[in-house]
């Protein structure tokens, strides 16, 4: 494996999809943070089906529809969005691109898109903030306890992040095979910045494995009560896959969800996000806000997540490609291209706006 | 890739069915020209759905049956067909062929098979019709108004052409990748000779992105109920999937349908035509003229395609195939082929005539 | 590729199962002889689904029965079996080993096997018969008339042959691609030296096609009421798959039937054999003779096929290929391991005889 | 192929999971044991489809449940697990290592895993029993007749096995082609030592055929009647897929059943351990021991049995794997791999115990 070249500082013509970042990546990182960017946990099946389940649908083409002043705009919390694409929080995006997090929030700007910031990031919440032109969300792991998670988001609310996105998936990192043969570490230089002045809660249990005793640290329904309790921000939970568990959110104050298995990155062989979605919307009803996290690859993809229930989707490792490949530029690029291909399925499928996609449009299995 | 070779004078031994020119195409054609041929929106799941739907279904041989008066002739609007077989519109066939449409022309006369000659020609409609031993028939883009595409109907009418096909599943060209990465051009000399006189419709749409606004130069239901008024013509609409558009069409007065999505090549993961075609045919009940094109590379995909509901089959990709390895010559020799499939398969299946083959002729999945 | 080899005088210790000597043969044989043993009609999907088919069935285990007095003995038409595995009819076996189908019937005497003789035997039927110490059956094709097909069946009993096999799913010999691109000829020296002085009756049909003027020299449901007229032999047709067929076949004498598409040689697409064994069985009722051909390679498809309703089993390709690579030595070998892998089977399933193997030996799908 | 590689003194960096051993395997062994080893009966069809079985199914993540205070322990048969994993019987293990059964009994012990002791064992049952630090098992294969399988029983209750496993699948060794092709054997020096004084019954049946005659000499369900008689120990029957057989065994006061197919080994195309579970569950209703045996190789799957019904599972060919590659301290990492990869499993899914772990926990087919 030669050197990973810079990031191009233009888009090569054969550059037209999603899948051609993906494929043009290789060459642009190293393998440490390939192993990071590509590995999901275990055998990467759920990695691998997360993309798979769109396949298992059909769009109905409706032509000789009216459909020229349709539109792709939706609200989420009271947020206008151009399009219902989001940057999902990835962490330590210095990995891949010298500006990191910086460069996403050029593209996201740029695009109108909002930015999902990690907890893990490599830049400063603010600084973030002062460079993003759109609407930034924050995206918080538990800290291990309260104090410490209070903390965070209180540095976000001061920052004007515009939503809470809590991931209580991943109380254990996942056993990322992966990322352990390549041997994986953050490389000298980089940190996750955010986190220098917070606390780190003194473990005290005794538990039967430290599987179990990490598990100490992780939040709870409980604690989500709590944290309802302390912002005014719209509080979203990333990865949730059981409709019971989305109820309970919801009786809880939750705003709204993120359907995700974290990329396949956390746990193998659980349901798609895709495959969990409509048993979700089918407990909630219309009207709870749902996004829909994995495997998102095209523009037919976010419309088949629509018909089948979400409100809005996030795209995660595609962006990282297109940032390690063409930075910002690479990034606006692919929003773009995501957003038109959507547009010519809605065109096509006679949809003028994102309420007029629903299940009918989907070829009955 | 070496420069391609002319096409053959004779007609290999070993060229025995559609795929055996499939395969050889590559030596005869150009990147830019096989990129065109071959490609197909997006990811082209639904160019390869398209065929492996036929894999779906099997055949019943009922042997011992009494079938040596049988025969492939069938009746269409009123026009008598040697076989259940027409020629696809495909675009700029002198891509292909020196001769182009032409030379297609000729094939078709020689082995009595309509050929659908499409808007996007490379030889001027007359000239065609000049060539033409067999019928013809005009595909008809809408040409972003009513006037100008009642200029090329009106052309299509005088020159001869018996039926009018207007294609309404190409509202937007598709997203084809496979062309964008290859970047395909029409080559200097060839153009759209028949749309040179035809007026462009000034756009005055404010549209929220340039697909929304491309849409407004599509024909709408209205379009088309206008259109009905304006020929004696049979009129057939190309490009349905759904069942309501199907009944929708025919209760405006269309007279037949080419259940179709372009060959894949508009949008990406739609509905197989075949699987698409039993829906239509049910809620049109018998008696309504159905045409399938997609897919069809063997005899017994037709027989399967007629046993689902369909009247006959178009092919395309096929025979632009057989164009470029051996000109007419292998035009009229890929048909001989077909039909001598189909009639294998009526033969074996205790089948005398077209009217025979039924729902009944395949294995209950 | 190299000169074909010799047959081996002895079994190589690594041929240990039907798809050894498969794997082997074509070391064994030119390219002329490999196309026609390994060839199927069309895309040969029949050809692989017959064997495929086997996988769609699971064998229970039942351990802790008593077995140990257990056998493969059956009887059909009155004649013992020492197991229910018959050699099918192939044509041109000289094409495969210089003796052909006397080294068969020397092999399926030894093993106390049926050879079902085919009418394109490349030996007289009197001499098979003169080297077969086992029972032979005679393979009758339909030869364009009454009387030319009477002259084969009195050869047959005059030389003892013990059941009539009138093969009907082959009116047409199939499209064959594999042996067209091949050019598939039967070599200088070889011919099918039982039709030398049968009567060709003059075709005077007027066919709409050369496909449908062939189908008139095939037998029709009356030639086989006037068949079944002039033999006291048991009567079996081969090639029967929709069980109204088979209903009809049974109420006009016909003493047996082999569920069978002729080894996906003449119609592609069509289902494969296993696939149609039940529903003929359902049809039929317990009682009435059926035996299988197509896709048998191990002893648990004999298993598998009795289980859903076959009284025997037929095998093709496989025994050819022994044939080729090791001469007479290799078809007895290859029984043998038939037979052992039946017998494994048998006693680990609790199954003592035959008649123990029902439906309710495979799991439920 | 280059000479084995001795044992590694120390696991590799890039070892993470069993399938790193499994891949390392055969670097360490020569093609004879290798062979034994990885090889199962005919096609090797089972064997695959034992591991891909458990790709049927889905876990459900639970986040935000309270699971700090969980633990893998479980009691069978009066005995207390530090976790619901065992290490199958697996015959001649000097094969793959120096130390054979004394190297694996090492490791067990220091993982406190019960290691169940084969019949075929390269080393005297006491001489394991004395190196053990943790809980043996004996299997029994039945040696031909009741006196002889005694002796081996009373063996091992004197040298402290604590529950008996009588293997009841491999009434016949199997057809394992591959190791035929390979001409397996034991090689000089290894034996199996614990039937040297072990009585052969004289054989006296006359059979139909060798493998009729080989079930003579294997027990039946009176045999089974008769040894539950002879002993207190705990007495399981492994090898039982059909929910009659797992009946009839209850009612004959076998204690628990290990749902297994011998890996395999012994009849291809028989149902899954996986598959045939559930049914066996359902017809023994709860608190009916069950352990499973076939295609365990990661912590996921053992999840997933536990949740069909099992109350353990059992891993052979994996840590044999281990063993070959490193030793004792492979097959105690192996063990400790799994085990924290169920015990992530049961964190994320909500599961402080394995009584937790039920049906609810898998997503509904």
């Amino acid at each position: 494996m030669s050197a990973p070249l810079p990031p191009l500082a233009a888009i090569p013509a054969d550059v037209v999809a999603a899948c051609d970042y993906a494929q043009r990546v290789g060459q642009h990182l190293d393998a440490n943070a390939l192993a990071y960017l590509q590995g999901g946990a275990g055998d990467e099946e759920t990695l691998q089906e997360n993309c798979a389940a769109f396949a298992d649908f059909r769009l109905w083409p409706r032509p000789l529809a009216a459909v020229s002043d349709g539109h792709t705009r939706c609200r989420l919390f009271g947020q206008e969005l151009q399009h219902p694409l989001l940057l999902a929080p990835v962490a330590y995006q210095k990995l891949f691109h010298a500006d990191g997090e910086l460069a996403t929030a050029l593209a996201a700007g740029a695009l109108e898109t909002p930015f999902v910031v990690s907890t893990l990031a490599t830049a400063r919440l603010e600084d973030i903030a002062a460079q993003a032109a759109g609407p930034l969300w924050f995206q918080l792991y538990w800290q291990g306890g309260r104090a410490a998670s209070l903390q965070l988001l209180r540095r976000a609310e001061a920052a004007g992040y515009r939503a809470l996105v809590l991931t209580v998936d991943a109380a254990l990192a996942g056993i990322r095979n992966r990322e352990q043969r390549a041997g994986f570490r953050l490389p000298p230089g980089l940190s996750t910045v955010n986190l220098e002045n917070v606390p780190k809660p003194a473990s005290t249990v005794a538990a039967s494995s430290p599987v179990f005793a990490a598990l100490a640290g992780a939040p709870t329904w409980d604690d989500l009560a709590w944290l309802r309790e302390q912002t005014r921000l719209p509080l979203l939970l990333k990865g949730i896959l059981h409709p019971e568990d989305a109820l309970k959110a919801r009786s809880l104050g939750v705003d709204g969800l993120v359907v995700s298995n974290h990329g396949g990155r956390v746990l193998d062989r659980v349901p798609a996000s895709l495959h969990a979605l409509p048993e979700i919307r089918a407990a909630l009803g219309s009207g709870y806000p749902l996004l829909l996290d994995g495997g998102i690859r095209r523009g037919s993809d976010i419309f088949t997540a629509l018909a089948l229930g979400a409100d809005a989707v996030l795209i995660g490792r595609p962006y990282i490609a297109a940032l390690a490949v063409a930075g910002p530029l690479g990034v606006a690029h692919l929003l773009r291209l995501l957003r038109e291909e959507l547009e010519v399925c809605m065109a096509l499928c006679g949809c003028p706006t994102l309420a007029a996609i629903g299940p009918e449009c989907l070829q009955a299995g």
